[in-house]
């Protein structure tokens, strides 16, 4: 079985396992396991932030990243194909009455103008005042876009000088840093809080972290707890965390080569089935008449890929396939889009 | 004074005033007030709906007319400028849990198919689901703009196919109405629910009616006690709103030929401030380089327009102004842009 | 017919709307509704209070009262039949996140050391911090039970030590004044925010105000707003509750000497009925082996009463009925119960 | 060291780790790691229930257990003291919106009639509707406190007479079943949800486990992953669990008899300083006139306890606490308050 459903599919190899097991641990809703302070301590280090809190899931982290900056009633802007709008199950509104509206896009990738034309500050006490606004890196439904720095900067600066605060959902940003070639420091300089997961790319089993001031993270531990997320002997993961960061961070530029393989082997397998340009990281988005039914029989086949929607897959690479598996995958889906 | 600041600060006439003495009470939260059954009975019928609820605010019945539709943690997509989404609070987020997505508009003007791009429906547990679709017509921020009636009609039967619910934010309909020589009956048809606000161009002084069917009403009739909201003799008011239906729905146009007389005087003591054809009901959109300092010195000349941005000044007729005051108001407007 | 379900069944009388007719009005939103302001200073002054707000209900005033003393996972304390807890359809919680603990009572009526024994302060991030404790009085589901002003005030003196606030439920504060002969400034004195009726006992046709500081009532109106109860021109209401300040306030007693009136006349019918002693203001609880059917039987004789629970029945006089009214309902009620 | 402060504090060992490492994994949110299932099959098994669901925290078993059986503004009742509302952060009001009411009890003793006396059910459309009755057991702030079976079987047959739903908090119901003799079936035919923590007594790192029908388990799977808690190759956890389940379910009785040790030790040093008679499972509360300073100097000598009041210390025993250990600290802590 090939399965480019997700990077989230990842499972923890040898040395990954052996590190957990060894790993000291402690009461983490204490403060007092020593792994996950030292994943904590490394990872706003790798941001130049002052502290980090280890979550269960992206999704968590970035519902504290949002909460942070926002109180009930106040908006978070976000482009509408953002996770944060789509894949989160409506969390900022539903549990911390965050409300939100949305810029459109060309791939989720960011136009700073666009997401600043949305925002509302210094607007009274009677009308909605933008409190956050939020980014995502690479861009998963727009494909594995990756988001252009000097984009970010102008938005960075502007969103600031309004007194605005910004979030970026990192979920895939080993990925984007990958392409760009700019260390985490380059990114944790514009935003106010970063979420980098740990569990997809990087492939730890559970985990992401979110990054930010001393007394952000203290809040966001308490309401960590609130949400019920306040785990035990979390250092058991933590260790894989930073076996993942140790190890995997460098290789996540071969999930992009493997991510082009899969593309141009589509291609040959069925000519102009995609834009080869459009493959940026390791997602690859296929328009195919019958999304489910080809997915269904890629399955049959022993390749799994995702239904985005009717008449769209996504296919994800990661490090639990090889660019061989790749080109097999690809002339396989391009044999069904063919058929 | 003339004030155009807004058609909510109308005040009850002498004959408005007698209905309200006049009035036969008893008390709403027991369903028990005659009046008010009365105005719920009138408005439900106008719109072909089966029943009404007789609210305090038009924030209350689009508040109350989403929840009916949507879930916590479920969206309602409406444009960026709406009033549900700029001008109520964040209250759908902060209240009911509701998220939102936004489309982006030319002055608040319905394309359907924006609307349409943006709905997610049947796309499995984990991704937010669309209930429901809201329009504003008129378009405050827009400028008072008239929805089309083609494009309402293509949105309602393309989001039904889609299993999805129809708000119509009919805060002030009466002009939309007024425009289109439509039937309120007409947009009833095409709206699971209406709210209409009987307190702006209307006159009454407090009040707005949501419609839809007896089952929703009696849901929406309890929610609105949980905000607090279940009056006891509104009687006193639903009278005032039954007069403002019966004399005053036909005038509304004359506040139409009012804000073109406006527009007209402005521009004549300031040639080409504003776009004549872009007044299309009750409100005239002025963009000024000074919006507060403008709106300032006109107040000292006892004209009030309202300030929605560092550059934008609002003016909007009703029927405490005539006429006349608009032409005066006009050329004061245009003598302190032209300065 | 005798309503005796609810002091919320009056009617404004002929001098009442009167008032109403003649009363100045302006855009309560905008702060400018004259009869509105003029509202808001008396109540504020008469507890001697900064601020005043004036709502549609009393649920809402509880419900804004409350929320200025709480944030989200905070927790009120009250009795375990309170308004709040029991009446207002779990608003605090589902509309402000606030969560509530609950003591047990006779008949509502507080004592000090049963609140404080459960506030919780100063107990680190983890456990529930107590924001808030709340007092009803008189007490209704208690059976309009006036509560001790020197419980109040080991209530008052000690809570503050701990740093809590305190808001009173005066939705029936005129009952409890004129039972105990104490001023509205006495109470005012010991809570930090106080909601007062006035379309109950005080039968203005609807409405509540609330009292505090001026920041918080500022902050309330804020609140008010995000629940769509930002109303226009209330001053047609306002000019009712000032009339009924200031004719119907002294006459309160009254209603409490025909509760006693119609206690002993269910006695005489029925003796034993009921304990006398019980009825302290304008609430008489009766218990009734088949509460619904007496109910109904007694409306067929042209006399209502509420239905409290299975074998509860409660009777509240007001200035819609007479003592000789409250002779004829007791006989009445008397002979349903003997039956 | 010897750490009291709570059983959640237990490291894995050894063998458990091994365990961890040897363990297959999948994706969990898309429901295939399979040692998550074997786990939730094998729990769900011991209840005598369809499903289970592994969640972080009992805290979100709970949430999440809560949340199933009410909607916002309904009210789940339990007793003062009980971990849902003194512990969970107000997250069922603040995240769900669920109210809460709550009865007086002796060290968290479960009477059946004082939890039924609040239910509140069929009360019409303005009152609050009682939802859920929770119950903790063994109970905490109680002092380990184990529940009576026969009040639990009669609340569960009342309550559900009454229509309601019943959850069990299970954090330490490992401990009450140890003192009881019953099974985990013998608990789950009386509750309709029951929580069971897997990181406490059982000794794993991370993880509960909630139980209740498949459709029930199928809905807190989706509201789980709303609240950013659907964890992926959550197997690496689920492993420990099991492993605890299987190797230290039968030695909690050792914790008992050590926390009885500790009772006795205490009292040799300092006679009369507690009932050892209230120690009944694994948790000793002791009261100290000054709680923090005396939990001070002990942590100085090597014995840590947890601080509850300013006159409350609580010790907890645990699998990393031997008899002996508690003898040493029973010493020591007898030692202090003697002084």
């Amino acid at each position: 079985m090939i399965d480019l459903r997700s990077d989230t599919v990842t499972r923890p190899d040898e040395a990954m396992r052996a590190a957990m097991a060894a790993a000291p641990v402690g009461d983490d809703v204490y403060g007092e396991d020593p792994t996950v302070l030292r994943l904590e301590a490394e990872v706003a280090g790798l941001f130049g932030k002052e502290a980090a809190l280890f979550c269960a899931t992206g999704s968590l982290a970035n519902l504290l990243g949002v909460w942070l900056h926002t109180k009930p009633g106040t908006e978070v802007l976000c482009d509408a194909q953002a996770h944060i709008a789509r894949a989160e199950m409506g969390a900022h509104a539903a549990l911390h009455g965050v409300t939100m509206r949305t810029w459109g896009s060309a791939r989720g990738r960011l136009v700073a103008d666009d997401a600043l034309a949305l925002a509302a500050v210094g607007c009274g006490p009677y009308l909605v005042e933008t409190a956050c606004i939020a980014v995502e890196d690479t861009h998963n439904f727009g494909g594995g876009t990756v988001q252009s720095l000097s984009e970010m900067e102008m938005l960075s600066e502007s969103a600031r000088g309004l007194g605005l605060r910004l979030h970026l959902d990192g979920a895939r940003l080993a990925n984007a840093a990958a392409a760009t070639g700019r260390s985490f420091a380059d990114y944790g300089a514009l935003f106010d809080t970063v979420s980098l997961c740990l569990s997809k790319g990087l492939g730890a089993p559970v985990g992401s972290v979110l990054v930010g001031t001393a007394e952000e993270m203290a809040r966001a531990r308490t309401q960590r707890k609130r949400l019920g997320a306040g785990w035990r002997q979390a250092g058991v993961l933590a260790a894989a965390a930073l076996h993942a960061l140790e190890h995997n961070l460098d290789r996540v530029a071969e999930d992009h080569a493997s991510a082009r393989t899969l593309a141009r082997a589509i291609n040959e397998a069925a000519p102009g089935s995609l834009a080869e340009s459009d493959v940026e990281t390791n997602i690859v988005v296929i328009e195919a008449p019958n999304a489910p039914t080809v997915a269904a029989r890629l399955a049959e086949q022993g390749v799994r890929v995702s239904v985005l929607g009717p008449t769209t897959l996504r296919a994800v690479t990661h490090l639990d396939v090889s660019d061989a598996d790749c080109q097999t995958a690809g002339a396989a889906i391009g044999a069904a889009l063919a058929n």
